[in-house]
Order: C-alpha cells, then sequence, then structure tokens
C-alpha cells in the first residue's frame, strides 16, 4: 500500500492522492542494514513502511535485545522518542530494502491542532500500539517460553517465516538453545 | 480535580460544567476493596479517579502479578477489553474508597465519529499510557531489581510511600525478601 491507501483504509475515506492528506508525505528507500534511527537520536518522523522489514532495538548490559519488528502496511518509529522529544534509547534498523514514507514531527503536530482526521488515525493507531505493547507485557509476566512461541506462531506466523532463529530468541528474551528444543517439540 | 477541570487542563479549555463535554460522565463511589472491572468481563468505561487508589493485576499459574497502580487525577480502565471488547484478563480494585467520574464505551465512541477535542484528548492520554508501558518494558529488559526501585523511588515516589512493599515486589517482579535488602541498602 501508499500511505494514502492505508489512510483510506483505515478512516474509511477516499482521498485520491497524497495532496488530500492533512500533512505532507515524503517517500524514502532504507537499504538493507541502514540504521533509520540511531541510539540518542531524537525521532523527527513517523515512518510508514510499504515494503520491506524493519527491527527496533534496545541496548542493554552485554546485549542489544530485540523489542520489536515492524513490516509492510505498518507505522513505525521510535515512539517514546517522538513524543516526549527525548534522546531515543531504541535503534530502527533496515532489515531489508525498504520503501516508505514519513510525516515529519512539526507537520503532525500542526495537523493534530485542527484536523478530526488526523487526530483519529494518531489515536486508532497508538491505540493498536499499546494493545501490542501490553499483550507483551502480559506475556512477559505470565507466560513460559514455550506459550509465548506457540502464540507467536499463531498471532504473527509473519515474524516466524521472515526473521531468523536467533532474532526470534532475542525478541521473545529465549536462550537459543531453549528455543530450538522447543521448536524441535511443536514440529514433531 | 473533577473530570471537567482534568479535560479543561488537558485541552486548555473552558469549560464550565460536565454539560460541555462530547459525552455524558457520570459520578460513582467505590468502597475499599471493591472490584471494579473483574476477570472476564468485557469493560463498558472508561473511569477519572478524583479521589483514591486503584490496582491492576494479572492472573497467572501461581500468584496474581500486579500490572499497574493508578492515583487521584488519573484515568483508568482495563484498556486492552476496553478498545477490543475481549473478556478482560486484568481486574480493577479500589485500595482505599474512591471517588470517580465513569464514560461508557457507547458514549465515548459516539463522540470519536465527530467531536475534534473527544480525539484529541483519547491520543493524548493513550500517548501517555503507551509511553508508561513501554518504560516499563525496557525496565524488565535492561534493569537489574535495584535499578527498577531506584527508578520507582524517582519517577513515581507516590508509589513508595502510598503502596505496601509487598505489592510494590509484586509490582516489579522481585522477590519481596530482596526487595528489603535493597530498600535497606539504598536507606543505609
Amino acid at each position: 500500500l501508499t500511505f494514502t491507501e492505508f489512510y483510506n483504509a483505515i478512516l474509511s475515506k477516499d482521498i485520491k492522492s497524497s495532496a488530500g492528506l492533512p500533512y505532507p508525505i515524503t517517500k524514502l528507500h532504507f537499504k538493507k542494514g541502514e540504521i533509520i534511527t540511531k541510539y540518542g537520536q531524537t525521532e523527527t518522523a513517523v515512518y510508514f513502511l510499504s515494503s520491506g522489514m524493519v527491527e527496533m532495538t534496545l541496548k542493554s548490559y552485554m546485549t542489544e535485545k530485540i523489542i520489536d519488528f515492524f513490516f509492510e502496511n505498518e507505522m513505525f518509529t521510535s515512539l517514546t522518542s517522538f513524543l516526549t522529544r527525548q534522546p531515543s534509547d531504541v535503534q530502527m534498523k533496515a532489515l531489508m530494502d525498504c520503501d516508505a514514507e514519513k510525516i515529519l514531527y512539526e507537520d503532525l503536530m500542526n495537523a493534530y491542532c485542527k484536523s478530526l482526521d488526523a487526530n483519529k488515525l494518531g489515536r486508532i493507531l497508538i491505540e493498536q500500539a499499546y494493545i501490542k505493547k501490553a499483550n507483551r507485557e502480559k506475556d512477559f509476566l505470565s507466560k513460559t517460553a514455550e506459550e509465548k512461541y506457540a502464540e507467536l506462531l499463531r498471532n504473527q506466523p509473519k515474524y516466524i517465516s521472515h526473521i531468523p532463529v536467533n532474532k526470534i530468541a532475542r525478541y521473545l528474551g529465549v536462550h537459543p538453545e531453549s528455543l530450538s528444543r522447543i521448536r524441535r517439540k511443536i514440529n514433531s
């Protein structure tokens, strides 16, 4: 999809081109391996991913934890940094070549002052992001590694089919060897 | 505060009474120990807490985990259930007598169709809820028990002064004895 098509789908609108959106939008391309938002950088934009795959990581003591993956037709940004205007403690990286569109912080905030549709879309997308985070919190608090993997298989089959096993393990907070054991058990 | 005062403060408005709000609002009172939203119940409302304290718990295998606390002048609800219309996997309980106001699901959804201000407030409150959840995820992934407690002391001094130590331990996912050790170390 283009962002305009995504916008129309969520808000049941019929805007013909990006000129009808409440904010300007710019197309851009990320090469595989390219860092989109660096650790310590204040996030300047929200992105719509037309094609490709992006990972979000968090620096920890010894390792880098994987917090999230984003796929085509999803929005992504270092959301906490974007909203608070503080330096980002997460990094966003393109896992393959990506086509994306971006909306700049200032343009979005201007639209939020007076556009009903901009506020509706923003609210709906943050509601979805909240639900994803809240479910992840509940998984961490109450599920075994095996249940977490089974749930991912059921709810996010894309993750399993597109992302290397060692990254899946880091995303679930599970030791890679434990995950291999779980996968053998489930697949047998 | 009343909800109307809270609404005016966040949106820089000057509404004189709840009749000027984009949705009807009802006052209610919860007694200490009263269950506000039960496990398995689909959440019907969002609440504004004028006074009192509320806890949100999650049923796990052996124990009940504490996910969140809410204080006066905050909104609360079983948000995932409210948004998805699925049975709640969390429970909300009044930890002391509470004065609150509520907005019903249907009334809020009606307001969201056409009110710019209702969408603005909804977006801003969900942004705040998202930031709280995202920070908690990062704490779980990258902080030691001692760092988590120190952070709570710095960012949420209310938690420490109002909530019994055993509940704080369950909220941080720390063994109560480890927490006592950490507290002695920090206080000495």
